[in-house]
Parts: C-alpha cells; structure tokens; sequence
C-alpha cells in the first residue's frame, strides 16, 4: 500500500520504518521537500521511502498518518490541498503537548474538546482514526516490547477506516482482541487526556515503554 | 480508628460502610446534621456509625474522606473550622466531574490545576492525598471484584500521609504491589484527567466495575 507520513520526528520515522519493513511504500512529509531528517531516513530505510513536503506525502498516501507534533498538525494539515486528503482515513497519532509552558506539558486543547476532533472538524471528508497516541513510538510498532497484554485504543467517526486501520496496527503485532474501539471521534477527549497519567507513569517507573491493561469484572 | 467522611453519596456511603465492617468508628458528613441518607445510612451500619455535618465529622475524624461531588468539595470542606482539619489526612476520593452541560461530563478544572491540588492549597495544613478517584465505589473498597492484578494510585505532598493511607487501602484489599504512588500532589492531574478514559471504557464494556492495569517493559 502507499502511505503518507507526516512529520520527521521520533514518531513518524519509528512508524514510517517499519511500514517500509512490512512492504509498504511510504513517502514521509514535512515542511520543506528537503527536511534533512526526512533525508537521513529515505538513505536509510531503501527503495520503497520517499520524501517531500506534507502535500507530496498526503497526495501520495492511500492512507495518511499524522505524526506532527500535535501542536503544530492543524498548520501542517492546513498546507495539505484539501483533494489529497479527501476521502481517505488519516490515522491520528498526535498528541497536543504544550510544552511552551515547561515541564510537565499541558494539553493545547483538552476537555470539551481534542486535537482528534479539531482535525476531523477541519477536514470534514476525510476519515480520521485517532490511535497510536497512548504508548511511544516503539511499543506502537511492536506491542510486544511490553510484556503481556496491552491494550490500544481507537476511534473514529467510520466504521470501515477503523476496520482498516485496524488491520494495519495488527501487522504491527496488535491483536484483535487487545483493540479497544472508543467508538466516535469524540474519545480523542478520552485518548489525549490520558497523556498526563502517561506521562507520570513514565516518571515514576523510568521507562516510556509502558501500557495499560484494561481489566473488568467479568459478566457485569 | 475514628474516620469522618464528607459526603452522603454512594461513593461516601460505600466507603463508610467498609470502614465501619472493618472495626473503624466513622461519622459520616454532610451540609446539614440530620441529612436523610446519612440517618438511613447509621441504622444499616450499627453502633460505630454516626452522622453530623461536615464540621462534625471533620472534627471527628483522625483521618478524614472527601466523598463529595467534586463541584461541591471546595465549599463543603470551607464550611469546616480550619483547626479540625489542620495536621490530619484528609484523602481526596473527589472527581471535580462538571455535569451541568450535559453527558459526558467535562472536568470543572483540568491541565494545569486540579481538585487535589485545589484543597491542598485551601487547607495548607492538612495532608491531602489524592487515591480511590480513578475506580468505581465497589471497588474502591473490594478491588477483588475486578479480576486479576489491576493498579490503585496515590499521590501527596507527605510521605507519611501516603504510607499510612496505603495501609487503610491494604485493608479494603489493594495490595501494596498494586498501589503505585506517583510523586506529589500535582499527580491530582493525571489521575483527574484520566477519568474521561474511564468513563469512555464505562460505556463500552457497559460496567463501570473496570480498571486498569500498568504494564511496562522488564528491565528499563
């Protein structure tokens, strides 16, 4: 399949990697055709990445993965024609972490509304699946760098971009069954929110590489 | 030990009612000294329970439980005489869940606040320490209800405040492996904004007998 990705950082070129590495050909988006980043990675990562700016990517994308900085994705979006992204699922990864205000960041947007929604608002014909957004980079590529069961959330307006979507993060090595879909844009809230008890956690254990299990009383 | 819990909901009277099961003496709180839940609550639990307002049970307590609606705690623990609280525990159980524009609730302060760390600075003497929030009230007091290992968390200014909340949690069944403390009161924002998450798994599991477990990789 061909995919977007957009953004150069951490997250995208983890995820960018290893879509190349399962088959995909991927073109990774920034700002400019030239991002250096961007670069290093096509030199590394072979025949089937390209670079260019987040139009190039988008237009090259059957699906497109926002890897932005959450901050700064509603501006990268804005520079994408809207025909390239039209019609086509845009997985979410971004979380909107504010860190202009120090450590620990705040959320840019938060509570009665969230980036998801922002994004899905901006573009109403395209169909956003918010994921990924809970663990870091490597666990999103590979689940099984923490051990057990895990799970991951997703959510979206449609039923099949998720479907989809969600056979994409099973060839990353998520399970069917430790999938756990929110159900409508509007658990991006839920989602990004989720950040701060992240971000503790990872304080407190010193390690990002960390997940949740969601455990219920059985039968209720 | 004698306990005062602010609060006549079925968060307070769950919590007094495990207190009171397990040998504690507990005044349970409320805005007027003959509230009718709290007098329907004293006949069920029997001789160790008492009610009163939320001065009384505040001056009762050698440990106090906030288990009111979180919109309201900031008044309720205002109503107390600064002297019956001042040096003692008082632990935050409270989310500040705004319902007043409709389903979902929204958090009345999140991001870069929270209700914990509101009544810590309103009561600068007293040892808040923020747990129980972020699970149902059966299982705040019966985590056995919930299957399998799943996490409790706790955060506070006071190490010792902390240590001797965990052992009362010990005693509704956490196990100390279970109760993961994360750092300081500013924690309150994590375990507050966490709660759109829960209330999102609420809704789709259909139980709100859920809870998480934080899993994370071995050796990092």
């Amino acid at each position: 399949m061909k995919i977007g990705v957009l953004g150069t950082g951490t997250v995208g070129r983890t995820i960018a990697t290893r879509l190349v590495a399962i088959g995909h050909e991927v073109t990774m988006g920034s700002r400019t055709a030239d991002n250096e980043q961007a670069a290093d990675w096509v030199g590394e990562a072979g025949d089937r990445a390209a670079q260019g700016t987040f139009a190039d990517a988008a237009a090259f994308g059957e699906i497109v993965f926002n890897c932005t900085a959450g901050v700064a994705s509603l501006e990268a979006l804005g520079s994408v024609p809207g025909e390239d992204l039209a019609g086509k699922i845009l997985v979410d990864v971004a979380n909107p972490l504010d860190f202009s205000r120090g450590m620990p960041p705040t959320l840019s947007v938060s509570n009665d509304d969230s980036l998801g929604e922002q994004i899905q608002r901006k573009l109403p014909d395209t169909r956003v699946v918010k994921t990924l957004n809970t663990v870091n980079a490597n666990v999103m590529v590979d689940p099984g760098r923490v051990p057990g069961e895990h799970d991951l959330f997703v959510c979206g307006n449609d039923a099949d971009a998720k479907a989809e979507v969600s056979e994409l993060l099973e060839s990353f090595g998520w399970t069917r069954e430790r999938i756990v879909d929110l159900g409508d844009i509007t658990g991006a809230r839920a989602m990004e929110m989720y950040l701060p008890l992240w971000l503790r956690l990872f304080g407190t254990f010193g390690t990002s590489e960390l997940n949740v299990r969601v455990v219920r009383r059985p039968d209720s």
